[in-house]
């Protein structure tokens, strides 16, 4: 028995019109809120409305940055860190997915901090960042309960994260209605994303009896979905229980970090431009052919909370959701292979991962 | 749907040793540090040895009070205020059972307000509780991952409980080792109190999809612990199943509460001096029974998750662990019937809970 330590201070607010339940403790957090958003998908899902209801209600005055950018780099996060420093705001209301989330974690400290945005990788700051409320409107992210931002560096060609533990949310609203507008590929790609939370963190050397609690429960959650996902007719209870589903995936990453999967899948995303869901979607089924030689009891289980027979049946859903790895180069492959390397979510891998497994994982999933 | 909320601050560390895993931390909350224990359990369970440890070490200067009765009432918390007030800690050290972690809440409030003791149960305070690390050396109470602190009011002739959410502890320790030196009678009635937190927690009309989550995995865990609490023989992986259950228990009933069957055991703990755990589970199966009418799909999840067949058999094996109701008079029937109907644990009980049926739980339930 390893020992380990389980912390997750965020309040999560659960339900129909969540946002509405709580406004004594929004208001408490202060008179001047920043809203942080992409540019669309906040107005979409009709939960920029419900936040400016709630602000005027409370006479807050607030400012909105609409300019996150999917994946948003450094110089995006810096934007969005210099109006909080002109407009002082006393919190942050971060809508979206996880992009407008997790920039909002880099402005919540930019906000504060008068520093270089690419300083944020030190995760040390002389000041706390401004509390954030965050409102998932992707069921993939988990994002709004863990303190993790994750930028993209465009020196290091690659996604990053940074962290310090009063990066949490101080709540987060996980409503089921802001998840209703969006593209059935978008909620084919986010809930990838969530299930390589759940698999990844439970087929992580850094499971504990606590993250294993949150892992398996959100497998099976997400696996009662999987029909709807793949048929693209989702009911309200199904969108309720992805979006319970990701939260408990960002709650099971927050103690275990990520794998191999979200190592790779980084380049696929910064050099292919797919999803990030989508780009550890299609890896996923190899990971867990490779994974199941040192931990077949693990594997079996996350087969078996999905309710599929064996990994060629895990395979056959993710090519459904999230098709195939594009074809890359053998330069590409080794490229790729060799940067996932550096990472330490090879480190929390299971089996012994070289630069062969990862290039081999990289060529067997390709369409 | 029905909305909830999801809170639990309070960070979790957990193995052996598990205090000096962190050791800044904890000298962080400070410079002058109030143990608080009862008379012995600290002491035999070798806890008190390793914080004086730790606080040495961390050069925090600290006192000890050590006079926490079984059941604290108002008066014993009253006087480990005084010493607060007194002394002036910074933070508190809680070590023991229930009874020792709940004063120390009622003494976190204490030290800072300087209030009577019964109005704690006002549950508004001018200043914040003191922060409270609790170091708890029975599987059973949860209270060290509780807001709550249940005291005994000899006015009322029961047990209440006071909560504000600061009083989550800061830091909760898990660590097996503490619970080895408990005599295996206590070790059965703490066993007993978790599952009750468990069990009554996935029974009760507020359980949600997230203390659901909780109460499942904890009776699972407790379920491969019932042979060696009827044996008597613990081995160190079971021990720390209990501890985490007995965590898992408290999460649990920090979003549920309990059910009749704490508002019904209240009354053989104050009238008849059962320890807490125990008398929860004399009247556990009755329990079962009852609420197997309004809610017998859950109450056959209860049974699968402890892998027993039917409620016979969870019968027989708290008869084995804790024994029976004692013999009570029509009096103390109908007496301690109608005090239960008047508590909100009533409220939350699945069914329709009339005082005959509380009456008939009680008759039922005697040897």
């Amino acid at each position: 028995m390893e020992n380990y330590s389980f912390f997750m201070p965020t309040k999560v607010i659960h339900g129909e019109k969540a946002l509405f339940d709580k406004t004594e403790e929004i208001a408490a957090l202060g008179q001047r809120c920043l809203i942080i958003t992409g540019r669309s998908s906040a107005r979409l899902s009709g939960a920029l409305d419900d936040v400016v209801k709630i602000l005027n209600a409370g006479k807050i005055t607030y400012k909105h940055f609409d300019g996150v950018e999917n994946n948003p780099s450094l110089t995006n996060v810096g934007r969005g860190g210099e109006m909080a420093r002109e407009f002082q705001p006393d919190f942050i209301i971060a809508i979206g997915g996880g992009s407008p989330l997790d920039a909002a974690k880099a402005v919540a400290v930019l906000a504060t901090n008068d520093i270089e945005p690419k300083q944020l990788y030190t995760n040390k700051f002389d000041h706390l960042p401004l509390s954030i409320i965050a409102v998932p409107t992707t069921a993939g992210t988990g994002s709004e309960v863990t303190p993790y931002s994750i930028l993209t560096d465009p020196k290091l060609e690659t996604k990053k994260s940074f962290t310090v533990p009063e990066l949490f949310p101080k709540i987060a609203i996980l409503d089921w209605r802001y998840t209703e507008s969006l593209p059935i590929n978008i909620t084919r790609d986010t809930a990838v994303d969530a299930l390589s939370h759940l698999v990844e963190g439970y087929l992580s050397k850094r499971a504990t009896g606590m993250s294993d609690v949150f892992a398996k429960s959100g497998i099976e959650l997400w696996g009662a979905c999987k029909k709807a996902l793949t048929t693209g007719t989702l009911t309200s209870t199904e969108r309720d229980n992805l979006l319970v589903s990701s939260a408990l995936g960002g709650m099971t990453i927050s103690h275990t970090g990520t794998t191999l999967v979200h190592a790779l899948g980084y380049s696929l995303t910064y050099y292919h431009d797919m999803p990030h869901g989508r780009a550890n979607g299609v890896l996923m089924a190899e990971y867990l052919r490779f994974t199941e030689k040192d931990a077949p009891g693990r594997v079996k289980a996350v087969l078996d909370l999905l309710n599929l027979p064996n990994i060629d049946a895990f395979q056959v859903l993710m090519d459904d959701l999230v098709g195939k790895t594009p074809h890359l180069s053998q330069g590409e492959v080794s490229a790729y292979a060799e940067r996932a390397m550096q990472t330490r979510n090879v480190e929390y891998s299971r089996g012994d991962v070289t630069k062969a497994v990862l290039e081999n994982i990289l060529k067997e999933s390709q369409g």
